[in-house]
């Protein structure tokens, strides 16, 4: 597999967006998974006290935006701008939220992708705009995934092998121009990539190709290497996809060595029942919200790459037979 | 009902911003309605000779999308960024046409309002990044909708007095940094407003209130009256939507004389079996691409503000008993 990536820019320079700070919620196997300490807000089920796994997504929501502002001492009056977008359809989850806040709203969708899709959103209108308090926010649920893309949860369906575990919880990023000692330094746009994967059961492996394309367009973009960062992850490729990119940036003469995915981070793959990995839109944003931005405020990490992966089929597209788009946004954060 | 436009600005403006062309595609019953020589390409039924309706809806939209390009002998190769979203599940329809563009890609959700969300995204990217030529394409479907939000055409259900025709076609329209007669000079970007309204089929007046919102917002944020535009046009509000707006407006002192609403003007309402109007991501793209461009264009119209607007309920929303939040973005074009 030769690189794939095209002669056009994708990667757009950020020089004054910062985070301000973040907000996160889990569910409870992300809670008892290794990174759970690092999540401020959690529940012990799925309903979170609801009378719908729906209502309960947008629950956790309201919490890691109102945890994400309250920690920066912010309003929804301080907000110039939100974006946000979801797995549900018609980005209920994320729409109900934005009703609340009185807010010019964006709504993105980049499938498990959508975490980087915001968050460059954010940080263009940031950049650019008048609007300079930009909240981003993206969520998935365990259970009104399973329901709407694959069966309900209460029937029990036994997974397939390869398939990954859509993360429950909420990752809320608010990014502005006001100098904090984290910045969002560079996004690259991918590009909607299909090699005619069909297993919506192996969203993984078939998510790797964009993850590549990106990853190098990435780099060419910026003449930048892969040992230009302390960390670069990937969304949710599952840990058979993550072997698989290893081995083509191998073939390419280039070694990943400090490259881990975010769904192999968020679970201990070997002892919870999660398959070959986490997924869905929180994924990422979870582990980049919660547990990489403090590792940069800490200065125990100094530049990372995430590059959240998205598969944009649908249930009727599967049914008819469709192949998989796939699509990969990156985002480069960087200590001040 | 008084404003409820927030002291928050939510309005850019646009200096470098030119729309270089647009392209049209449309169904049977759009083409036989009034501005059916307006629109360059169509089909006589809804298959336009592929095996699903859902094919058919990405053909009509590669053929909006290549017509728009041709005009001006452009072709994928010369696309910085491309900025597309629509109504199916998943976004299913933009995403499969997205592969085939080879082109960073931004897919956006805003229900009926997407048209507007995503040239008012694209413009911001033309305005201050370096992809300096955009491309914006929204499509709906009646038999894509209707299978996915209610019944399936096959089913022969009888429809609701209130409710709209989800318009089918797609609207492509390419930004950029070049002069042309025509700039897009103004975006606002909406809130999304639930007044609890539950109906889903009455969708046209449950969108009034944002509707409302957005234009207050606007006129607010840049000091303009009413006045200062030769067309106000509103995405799909319905026959009595349209009314609703009118008598609001005219309760705050302010008579909307040059007003229109898209789904009013692209069918004929008294002889064509639309009920209430034409709704769906095409219905305000069509209209403003396809009729309101050239009209510019010509100079018989000099500054035009679109108001698209959407639902952002799902059938599970609905089926949960749950309001409809819904949100209206405005783009201002204007001759130069």
């Amino acid at each position: 597999m030769s690189s794939s990536a095209s002669q056009k820019n994708a990667t757009l320079t950020f020089q004054n967006v910062y985070i301000e700070s973040t907000g996160t919620f889990v569910g409870p196997i992300e809670k008892e998974g290794p990174l759970g300490d690092y999540f401020e807000n959690y529940s012990d089920d799925l309903y979170y006290g609801e009378k719908t796994f729906e209502k309960a997504e947008r629950e956790m929501s309201k919490i890691a935006i109102d945890s994400c502002l309250q920690k920066v001492n912010r309003t929804y009056d301080d907000l110039d701008l939100v974006v946000a977008g979801d797995l549900l359809n018609q980005l209920t989850a994320s729409n109900f939220v934005a009703k609340d806040l009185n807010t010019p709203f964006i709504g993105v969708y980049g499938a498990c992708s959508t975490a980087c899709l915001s968050m460059l959103n954010a940080a263009t209108y940031v950049e650019h705009t008048s609007f300079k308090r930009v909240l981003a926010y993206t969520s998935s649920h365990n259970a009104t995934a399973e329901r709407q893309y694959r069966y309900p949860l209460e029937y029990g369906i036994q997974k397939k092998d390869m398939t990954t575990y859509t993360a429950t919880g909420c990752g809320s990023i608010l990014l502005s121009n006001q100098v904090s000692n984290v910045r969002i330094a560079h996004a690259t746009i991918g590009k909607v990539i299909d090699l005619n994967q069909k297993d919506a059961n192996d969203m993984g492996r078939a998510m790797v190709p964009c993850a590549y394309d990106t990853l190098h367009q990435h780099l060419n973009d910026l003449q930048r290497t892969v040992n230009d960062y302390d960390l670069i992850v990937t969304g949710d490729l599952s840990t058979y996809g993550k072997e698989i990119l290893k081995e083509l940036f191998k073939a390419d003469g280039i070694n990943l060595d400090n490259y881990d995915d975010c769904g192999c981070m968020l679970f201990d793959i070997a002892n919870q029942e999660v398959f070959q990995g986490g997924s869905g839109c929180a994924c990422s944003a979870l582990v980049s919200y919660g547990y990489l931005y403090p590792l940069l405020q800490q200065k125990k990490l100094h530049r990372v790459l995430i590059l959240a992966t998205g598969a944009l089929l649908s249930p009727t597209s599967t049914q008819q037979k469709e192949s998989i788009p796939c699509i990969s946004h990156a985002i480069s954060m960087e200590v001040v």
